[in-house]
């Protein structure tokens, strides 16, 4: 990439449940935000495009429009879509980035089917067997990293060591943690706990080279002891759907108690700032959208409901990764010391 | 069991972080309560139990003490423990209850011992692969039953079907809903989510004779979309324990805004009163513990810091599940419809 040259990144215009109209607002104050600091490509129906453009009495930015007659919706299924949709917005995005016309790719498309144009189009990193999506959770020291958060629900312990390997390349560059800790969700902090996969990742994971902590639990994870968590996707999916629901149930239970009486609904009016000031980082917004890790490119997946500003945070993000050469450095890392896998008893690193 | 008879329930006394204070404290005052509706057993360490209960003061109760001189611990190894340890309070009050001495066994020791003591020594209920341990949930509908809760962290679509059936059993006849809704935890709705057990396991419950309402996700358990929630018990401890821990997240959160300046203090400061009351049944100590499902007998597992309170409600909770034949419903419910396991395609229930 010329250092000198604007990033350009592809943005499904079709993506979310708001699309058009929250991808092209969120792309637009991207553009203002930065001053026109990268080149914006909006992918999908040009007429609809240009008409909310138009709206926008959107001039002088640096954006473009590809068009893509087809749509990916929520309810299609990921890879029959892929096959079928060859014109979709996603489809045609993902194949700007793979012939270099874009350094990156965003989306707040079907999830599944982001990760299968991914992996198909872009082809996975070297070492990798699997990609994965992470996701960010609060927690009292911070913001951390689970993965997967949902995209692989069958896993071998190599995967597993190849997410721990990912994740800690990505909060490391990204997020610039420093020397990030590990760590594997188990059910019990001995090293014995949980299934023989777990146990086998676990025995990976310590004759690796990252900074392994070893095994935490659910009680762990808000109290922030580690930067990186790596589970199945089934584990990380309920997790993640789990934690998105509290505040919502929250609210319905301080909804609950404001019906007492007056006195009580002006308490829990008063507790609402707090509540939301405490809450803020369990905001999917303000993270920026998920990395795809493990794919040869920079695709950045974004909640359906994602709005304006998500969608701008989303490129935002976007344009850090692709700054940075994170998939070298986990090309490297798993180059480095694949540990191999150990039937029972120590892990040996391949000679 | 005479129903002219009182029950009698036995308490492991050695159990708990604080044994034997609280498992007797909270003994007394489910006797004063019930006004001495049942005949307690205290099993442990005669000497200590008899010089806590001088302290006491307490006569006139029905009380009787059984003498075990080993104590299981909470860090030694659940099944090694029952061998090396045949005179423990928990091995010793399992035994009464085996042989008719008692109605129901209680303690808030070591889970898993407890687990593998009412296994082995009470044995399966028919029709039973794996016994299970459930966890209560807090929802915007009351309170539902997941289970496995931990014991079993691999399961084959055999146990979640076998959970199914039980955690229904135990929700209607003890916690009185009617026809209960059961529901397996799984990434998405459609059927074809998820592994390949969990589908299995799908194929078996929409076969079956139960309430099945199909697959949830992560974000409808806090809703309450069911009564019974089945999921392996590497899923389900890794829920329950990050739910356990939500409360103290927040309350850290709280804490840290609360030193954004006085007004901000006093805000926080009125805000733990609504906060309680409406976090209330996210607390541990008003369910009566968690029964062991599955086993010959009846048996109640407290958290290892259970209060007086706590190990009250237990025994309260261990009368009313012995009253019931919940084990002759599990096993008669597994009988009438047993469906095959179905290696692809619908299920088939055997003739």
């Amino acid at each position: 990439m010329d250092s000198e040259r604007k990033l350009r990144i592809v943005v499904d215009a079709m993506g979310g449940d708001f699309a058009p109209t929250n991808e092209i607002g969120g792309t637009l104050s991207a553009l203002q935000e930065t001053d026109n600091g990268f080149e914006a490509i909006l992918v999908g129906k040009e007429a609809e495009i240009q008409a909310h453009l138009k709206k926008h009495a959107a001039t002088g930015y640096s954006l473009s429009v590809v068009n893509a007659s087809e749509v990916i919706t929520m309810e299609d299924s990921p890879t029959a879509a892929l096959k079928q949709k060859k014109d979709s917005s996603l489809a045609v995005g993902m194949r700007l980035h793979r012939e270099g016309k874009a350094e990156a790719f965003v989306s707040a498309g079907n999830t599944g089917a982001v990760l299968s144009a991914a992996t198909l189009i872009l082809g996975r990193v070297k070492g990798v067997g699997r990609p994965t999506i992470g996701a960010f959770f609060p927690s009292e020291q911070g913001v951390f990293l689970l993965l997967d958060a949902g995209t692989n629900v069958d896993c071998r312990a190599q995967h597993l060591y190849e997410f721990a390997v990912m994740g800690s390349v990505y909060v490391k560059e990204i997020m610039k943690y420093e020397h990030p800790t590990v760590a594997l969700l188990n059910v019990g902090e001995e090293e014995k706990k949980g299934t023989e996969i777990v146990q086998q990742a676990y025995r990976m994971l310590e004759s690796g080279d990252l900074n392994f902590i070893g095994n935490v639990e659910g009680r762990d994870l808000l109290a922030g002891k580690a930067n990186v968590v790596v589970c199945d996707g089934f584990v990380g999916n309920v997790l993640l759907k789990f934690g998105e629901s509290v505040p919502s149930f929250l609210k319905s239970r301080l909804k609950r108690y404001a019906k007492g009486g007056f006195f009580r609904m002006l308490l829990v009016g008063l507790m609402r700032s707090p509540l939301r000031t405490s809450l803020k980082d369990m905001d999917y917004e303000e993270h920026g959208g998920l990395p795809v890790l493990g794919v040869n490119g920079v695709s950045i997946i974004g909640h359906g409901s994602s709005s304006q500003k998500a969608i701008k945070n989303m490129i935002l993000k976007a344009m850090e990764v692709a700054k940075n050469r994170i998939n070298e450095k986990i090309e490297e890392a798993l180059a480095q010391s694949p540990p191999v896998i150990p039937s029972s008893g120590q892990a040996v690193a391949r000679a």
